[in-house]
């Protein structure tokens, strides 16, 4: 089983919160791999400098100077606390963007036609990922060393550019690229079992993948205004229902629309939970 | 042979000369770690912040605030910039902190008297490494595979704490590491070469390693005032009649000390040179 665990701003930026995360997320078994946001922490230090943050439908406009602050604040502040904060709780990580080993490649966004504002938006220095341009040979052989991968949202083009990218979508295209990965290990046999690895049609091996995103609610709830209601399951039909009844809020349609189609791609399940109950058995499972 | 290249702030913050030193460092074959500052930049950032850079000796007294900016500046903008430029040039570079992979531990400095200012100084944030604090075995495994390690000059305290380094040191103590690691690989063997991996007593290998500090300079300079008088080689007797003479300069004292004490440690050689001279035989050659 490869875990790949998703956290936002609403940990990162919460120094306690994010203790107890990186407490749980350390002493979790098995090859992991985090990716972070931090977009509330860039959104201030541009402030401090004097900038105004321009978001555009969740998404951050990044023009030049936008990008050095969010480079300096993902890549290099948060990714680097996190990485020193896992190394004492003895867990290996290893800080990455997408540059680094080239890892993750990304795609520069053309200008776009924004319905909401009826007007083209350049979002500058966004790149987009798909699971094709994940390097999961490589984050592959990390994890086999024991060694655990944090992403941050930055990423490379290729051509020597820095990209600002979607940290949700890193998280889905990571874990669809190492479901996907196929290996040969001397020392792993094909155990068949339900939730290690199992053979592949040309008598390579696959990890199972779970896609875990941690957010500010303990689940997808049935009634937004009860933190009690959180539905443990739902499936594409329930999702449907929920759809048509209105029980899922705008935000989080999104969501659950891409977690349907990691699921497709290949991943086994999107779990929706709270970064607290990591180890848990709480939140909303999709499959 | 394992290259250890040091680069300082006049090539970090020469965009131009950055450029030409990534070009030229990508083409440079065999095994090879980048080790970078950026000092300039960082004291830049501090002042658009509000600031006050505090240098003592040479070196940055690092409060919270400061180790906030020299991490963003060196693991973020610097460290991930050089690693998306060298990707471009078909260089497989990793950037790291110490942290990333525990690749180096430093020890947090106690605060020391500084005799020019007559009184104890706590360079806060500081830490001091050695070449037993660098993971020789995690560094070569990324040679191996292809993969350049670039290191800025932030490690941790494996205690989870960040710490602001020297990087000349780092370089050093990297160089030292490298040059001292036992590795035994199945496709290797040892070809007695001067130039290349040799026996150590075990039975296995050892690459001779060289470490190449660049700066603004073509080399040490026999007249501080003409750039042409380069000393094209240094042993230790030479280096103490330049010292009697006063030919070395007050800065060139140090590095030159440090280096002859990397090559006691096993360094095969240390060359000084200008960045953009770093596949010419120019410099200055100690041994």
């Amino acid at each position: 089983m490869i875990r790949v665990i998703k956290i936002g701003g609403n940990v990162v930026d919460n120094p306690a919160l994010l203790k107890e995360f990186v407490r749980k997320f350390a002493a979790m078994p098995g090859m992991k791999i985090l990716v972070h946001g931090g977009g509330v922490m860039a959104s201030q230090m541009q402030k401090e400098m004097g900038m105004t943050p321009v978001m555009v439908e969740g998404r951050r406009v990044t023009d030049e100077d936008t990008l050095k602050v969010v480079t300096m604040v993902y890549a290099g502040w948060c990714n680097k606390n996190i990485t020193a904060l896992l190394q004492a709780e003895g867990c290996n990580a290893i800080g990455l963007t997408g540059a680094d080993g080239n890892a993750i490649r990304a795609r520069k966004r053309p200008p776009v036609h924004v319905e909401s504002l009826d007007m083209d938006v350049d979002y500058g220095y966004v790149g987009d990922v798909t699971a094709e341009s994940v390097n999961a040979k490589f984050i592959y052989s990390l994890l086999e060393k024991g060694i655990v991968p944090v992403f941050n949202a930055i990423n490379h083009d290729g051509e020597g550019n820095l990209l600002n990218t979607n940290a949700d979508t890193i998280a889905s295209s990571v874990a669809i690229a190492m479901a996907g990965y196929r290996y040969r290990s001397p020392r792993e046999v094909c155990c068949r079992c339900e939730e290690c690895t199992h053979c592949s049609d040309d008598g390579r091996l696959t990890h199972k993948t779970e896609l875990i995103y941690c957010f500010e609610k303990d689940g997808v709830l049935y009634d937004k205004d009860d933190d009690n209601s959180v539905i443990p399951e739902i499936d594409r039909e329930r999702f449907a229902e929920l759809k048509a009844e209105g029980r899922v809020a705008d935000g989080m349609i999104p969501k659950l629309t891409n977690s349907f189609k990691a699921i497709d791609s290949g991943v086994e399940r999107v779990i929706i939970k709270h970064a607290r109950n990591l180890l848990d058995a709480k939140g909303t499972t999709l499959k």
